[in-house]
């Protein structure tokens, strides 16, 4: 009866980074396509990756003084419309409702592609004096956006993320606050997804519809393209005044008040897989891994042997570690491969041998490396293995990120290395240079680092002064 | 600068129950209303009570070893019609997205009315072995429904909901399934939100569309009207078999599964307000409620007071209990009036007076009663009392079902009883005498309850033998 199927074979990463991509996001059960190109399904493991996320995020924001709200599906046509830059954003790109039961709608309705508009339009009917202020809200929800081109978490028509929405009596809380949000995204990336950021502003090309500054997170994904992992928007009282929100100041001076929004998606996980993946499937950080421990007997049928498993199982659940025991009769290859393939960050393997050593088999997913666990020291052993291998692929990551980020000077320099990572050059501040190199070197311009560096005077594309240093890339 | 604003008016329960409803969900700051008709916004105090909700329900879930999933938004129409029934309940009520970007879609899509037809097509592509079951998923999410009238949590156009789907390789295991989740529903609305429930089976003509059985719990509202608090339903292979699901068992024979679905709504945010509120406003049920406890100073200026204030939130804090203090400049009877409408289930205050007693006075929302807490048993006694509204609001409410529910033997005696309560009488179990009883006595079958009765021997409609026991009320 034992599933005896052969080691799961997936694409490898040299071959085709794309294809052993999409292999791992259905082998190792993340997603299923559903009826609709781009509506992807997060089956049980894939959803359980995002819960933990939702956790350690939500935790932060309510932490900070946000609350969770729920804003309606659907935006009327009239009210997407009321910020300029903000509708010719989205629009293009909206899914709309036309049709309710039998009857065609007198205004269509378009299904939120984020919902500023929405925020916007309740803080006009509820916001009256300074002592309403701030508002700090956030919602977790999914939206929609009909894209061409559609991959499982990376770009999808439907994705869940969550969209925070702040309103300010000024502009310097405002700006503390995106900054702030910015800080926390940075955090859940490094210290629980173990994916290393730079933080920047956006240039003014591609910052977000209706935003006056658009700050951002970058990740350098194992082939070395960027992948932007996070966004915190200023909005100054442009929203404000596009939809008459004011309030009563402490002299009861009438004022508009200052927004931001900020949003991470299920990208995220896209991240995780092209950050830490390998050729055997998904490696997860311990920290975010819905499984942090599998337990497998080895040599079931000895004397002792299950019993044993199962105490490892109990003893580590009650140690707070995330754990399961695979007491199937698959055979230890076929498991071997599953739990490899569903990045499981330790294999605890223990058979008769090991009984009679008091001992346990630790193998990390990570390496392979494999460490022998003194049963009477397992509840320090494991969580302390565990923070090794969360530590270990951070520093891979991050590696990888300083060993590919170049510094150049001229824009055939840029499209020689952008092949091969980031790269790093002066700039003059001009759209029309972006546009340049966007064209001769094949790369978008993905932050203006808040690390600047002076790598000398002029912009490479048009030989003016240079005002800052712009980190450039292929993004996914 | 203090709010000196008038206690908030609102509409009183017996002069007009409805608007009494309508005032209390704005008031209490529950719900703004949007810009599209039937979709609510959750505002921070009423989504708290979902998330508290969300919070008991996911845990029972996932003690039961259910995982949760995400399902795409958008339903393909032939999707939607590969089960009879189902789509013949469903088709007329839902919204259809008919353009994405600029461009008309081949074939228009429905935004989920609940999501069986969405399972039944992902398990078409992942069930193949009996080693594959159960499948036992479940979703948060919302759902749109195309209704005419529509009601702050009660009716909307747009709902926040869990639905449970799984899939099961017995009849028998599917059903076990099925009644536990409804006593689960049972038990959060008993045991949390404070509401006594009646479980039973839907009849024919209410049961969900494409089920071959639904259960129910109902609920009675302050008002006398009944509520449908939650549902969950047996599927039998109706849609297995609809949409060619099967799986080889143990034997190698290729068979159809069996599926259950269930789900509970934002609706029992409704229940809650019209089952415990009264003229002051919303009553919440201390395990429910966001904040269970506000601290209030009095005669915040004399010394000492703010501090032992203070130190009273610190203190319940730390032992567990949801609580704020409101040291605002707003006058006592704004803040009494404020936390009155939201519901808070006790007022905690400290003034002068008391710190020379060394006690707090702690006044109960749901009977004013004013009982003095000794300092030094602050975090023996608050949990009890809180126990004690709990276990008060139960009561009350259980008496309110029990004393409104009336037994009768003619169809007579149920139009008249049926203004005042749960009239219970025999029932042949033909669909014409339930569609009679509607048509004469203005009531809808609630359900034939799992606890039934000898009343007689005949159905009141008809006069043949009877069968079973229904329960017929006024719905919302």
């Amino acid at each position: 009866m034992a599933k005896d199927k052969q080691v799961t074979q997936i694409t490898s990463m040299e071959q085709d980074f794309a294809q052993w991509y999409t292999d791992v996001c259905t082998k190792a059960e993340l997603v299923d396509y559903s009826g609709v190109k781009g509506l992807f399904i997060l089956r049980p493991y894939g959803y359980a990756i995002w819960e933990n996320i939702m956790g350690v995020l939500d935790a932060k924001f309510k932490a900070t003084g946000h609350e969770n709200v729920s804003m309606p599906l659907l935006i009327p046509e009239s009210l997407l419309q009321k910020e300029k830059d903000h509708v010719e954003g989205f629009a293009p790109e909206c899914a709309w409702v036309t049709m309710g039961g039998s009857e065609e709608l007198p205004e269509r309705l378009c299904i939120r592609p984020t919902s500023e508009t929405l925020f916007c339009d309740h803080w006009s009917h509820v916001l009256h004096s300074w002592r309403d202020l701030p508002m700090k809200y956030n919602q977790w929800c999914s939206v929609l956006r009909w894209e061409k081109t559609t991959r499982p978490f990376l770009r999808g028509r439907e994705f869940l993320w969550q969209e925070g929405h702040t309103i300010h009596a000024t502009e310097e809380e405002a700006r503390e606050e995106t900054l702030q949000m910015l800080e926390i995204y940075a955090d859940c990336c490094e210290n629980y997804l173990a994916m290393p950021v730079i933080r920047g502003n956006k240039t003014e090309k591609e910052k977000f519809a209706g935003a006056v500054n658009t700050y951002t997170i970058e990740c350098m994904m194992h082939d070395h393209k960027a992948l932007q992992s996070g966004t915190s928007h200023y909005f100054g009282d442009g929203f404000t005044r596009a939809f008459g929100i004011t309030f009563q100041d402490r002299n009861n001076q009438v004022c508009y008040p200052h927004q931001t929004s900020w949003g991470l998606s299920t990208r995220t996980i896209g991240g995780l897989i092209m950050t830490h993946g390998d050729d055997r499937g998904l490696v997860l950080p311990p920290r975010i891994a819905p499984t942090q421990v599998i337990v497998l007997p080895i040599a079931a049928h000895k004397p002792g042997v299950t019993e044993a498993a199962e105490e490892l199982v109990e003893r580590l659940k009650a140690a707070g570690i995330r754990v399961k025991g695979d007491f199937s009769d698959n055979s230890p290859g076929w498991k071997y491969a599953e739990y490899e393939m569903k990045g499981v960050p330790l294999r605890l393997e223990i058979g008769p041998r090991d009984l009679e050593n008091h001992q346990a088999v630790a193998v990390r997913r990570d390496n392979q490396e494999k460490v022998f666990i003194p049963l009477d020291a397992l509840e320090k052993t494991v969580p302390a293995l565990l923070e090794t291998v969360q530590q270990a692929l951070f520093d891979k990551a991050k590696a990888n990120l300083d060993s590919h980020t170049w510094a150049a000077s001229t824009v055939e320099e840029v499209r020689e290395k952008a092949q091969d990572g980031f790269v790093k050059t002066m700039w003059c501040g001009d759209t029309a240079c972006e546009e340049k190199m966007k064209e001769l070197a094949g790369v978008s311009s993905r932050c203006i680092p808040f690390a600047q560096e002076e790598l000398g005077d002029v912009c490479p594309c048009c030989g003016r002064p240079a005002r800052q240093m712009v980190i450039w890339g292929v993004a996914y």
